[in-house]
């Protein structure tokens, strides 16, 4: 099949091996797959993300750095063939799916595996249990949020959100706008959100935020105050660069979450004398659970979730190497998608 | 009254205003006051502190470093005098009390302000509300150590060790010590600590830890695997110098809590991404409730925590500057008690 594959930090479109579902597997033609900050990254930084899983001891970014690698973990698709002892899935059939296999009992990831490659292909291979049929008339385009969706709903639900009834939410790339949406589809009352850029401010209003301000204007927390918030609140830190933990730190009113969610790859330096202070605390949240991946394909179908604004463009495969080059630009781009099929 | 003044960075005793108490306050003549590690830092990073509470929005530390300080805020006494409008409270009373009085309305720390000082002195001033009489029979100088095990009791409530089952405690310090007595209060099966002084690896055994490693020889955590730990744990910083919190991020099982009780002055650096990818929580702590200072004395009182390890020293005002300097030394003292009336 024809994939996107990462060679170093080059991106290269070649002929890699026909993927086949074994037993519990399914094979998917990919219809859409959404390009991911993480991917992004791991294409300058491959080498640190292996190393950090590996001093973590956890297997997410289970790959050598040094082999090809096909990433792309965000994707919808129709079942082409099911593997020995599937049942549940039939071929022809929409769906999204958890971007994983099970090797010896164990869930590990596709996309960021030498083994088991990922959606900027063709085809890709899953486990069946992770299979989701889409509800009736969703558009697999839209059904290739769910992934990151999820990880928003999760950072959301890790977090005190709902009960304190407001968030603060520092960095409107996709994950800030995943972020932005499950609060609103969990009901939290005031909802404000902050960056740099005019066009993810804009995308953070559509997504549901209440407040969007530009932090060089007015700070977010002063815009919460502003907008009624009191007492201790969510900060939610969706950007991912050094020196934005400290910043949370700074501006997160007394007793408040700070829940990160944008992956920084470099040390980060804070003052623990103003977290302790003022009685913080740090949630780290990655991933999502099965249940907070239906819910999201589930919001998305009814359309309670409206994720088309985020779609901000669409490539083949042939277009995949400078659709990454574009994503550096805020103002161009949201969350661009591959269409192995075409991009039409 | 004498007191021990804090003026710059030197200790000095000197005779300074007889404090009278205000409607709702009482005057304590002080019995014993701890040697807090707060106070320790305080002497010497005065200005940090202040600026510090400024920029959190606290008044926890609500004082000029520029002008004469009283510190003392862990300490017991006997009711002297009562203000206007206090009637639960009788002069000739042996108490604890809560480091505070009101000013217009709201509480204010007594010890580490110009206007209301603290116990290093012959007397103290302090609001009836916060006044506990000692359960009967109860040592006056082990009552001092109320404040301190309130702290560590604090921090194991937010933490979730009961919960877990296990706790692995890294210092044993002072703050260390009353977290290890309060893991055995809460009855947290499985307690863990670590430290490089074997005066204080002794001292943890004492206080209740079930294995107490030197970290040069074996990893806490190590140690709590081979002790049967599993799964997520509750790991409490309580040493409070740059580079723990990296040590504890990079140490912790995945999904663990960390609980920073040890106060670090400097910045701090760590990794993020292994935060992330553990999914890790770090819950800063600072203080104590009423309830949980309750629960101290009661606990004091009844010997179900015997702080009688703990003090490791006793000293008139006279020799509190020294006492300063010896508690530089881990393998001399744990805590030192000041007796104004004397040291005998």
């Amino acid at each position: 099949v024809q994939a996107v594959v990462l060679r170093g930090t080059d991106l290269v479109v070649d002929e890699v091996a026909e993927p086949t579902p074994g037993p519990g597997q399914v094979l998917l033609e990919v219809l859409a797959c959404g390009i991911c900050g993480s991917d992004l990254h791991c294409r300058h930084h491959a080498k640190a993300f292996t190393a950090v899983a590996r001093r973590s001891g956890l297997s997410l970014f289970d790959f050598d750095a040094d082999r090809d690698l096909v990433m792309g973990h965000e994707f919808s698709g129709r079942v082409v063939e099911v593997g020995p002892d599937v049942d549940a899935v039939r071929p022809g059939t929409l769906v999204a799916a958890h971007p994983v296999v099970k090797v010896d009992g164990r869930f590990r990831p596709v996309g960021y595996s030498n083994e088991r490659p990922g959606a900027y292909s063709e085809r890709v291979v899953v486990e069946a249990t992770g299979v989701l049929p889409l509800p009736d008339g969703t558009n697999p385009h839209h059904a290739a949020l769910t992934e990151p969706l999820a990880v928003g709903l999760h950072a959301v639900n890790e977090s005190r959100a709902a009960e304190l009834g407001s968030a603060v939410v520092i960095g409107c790339g996709p994950v800030g706008q995943a972020v932005i949406a499950a609060l609103r589809l969990r009901g939290v009352p005031l909802v404000v959100a902050a960056d740099f850029s005019p066009a993810r401010r804009q995308l953070a209003g559509l997504m549901g935020a209440d407040v969007v301000v530009d932090p060089r204007e007015q700070p977010a927390v002063d815009a919460w105050r502003r907008a009624g918030g009191r007492g201790p609140t969510v900060v939610f830190e969706a950007v991912g660069v050094p020196g934005m933990l400290d910043l949370a730190v700074q501006a997160a009113p007394s007793r408040s979450q700070i829940v990160v969610v944008g992956v920084c790859m470099q040390s980060d330096t804070f003052e623990p004398t103003v977290a302790i202070t003022k009685q913080l605390t740090l949630t780290f949240v990655l991933g999502w659970s099965a249940a907070e991946f239906a819910d999201c394909l589930e919001s998305i179908g009814s359309g309670r979730i409206d994720v088309s604004p985020l779609i901000t463009g669409k490539v083949d495969l042939t277009g995949t190497p400078a659709a990454f080059d574009d994503l550096a630009n805020p103002e161009r781009h949201a969350k661009i998608l591959v269409l192995p099929g075409g991009a039409t």
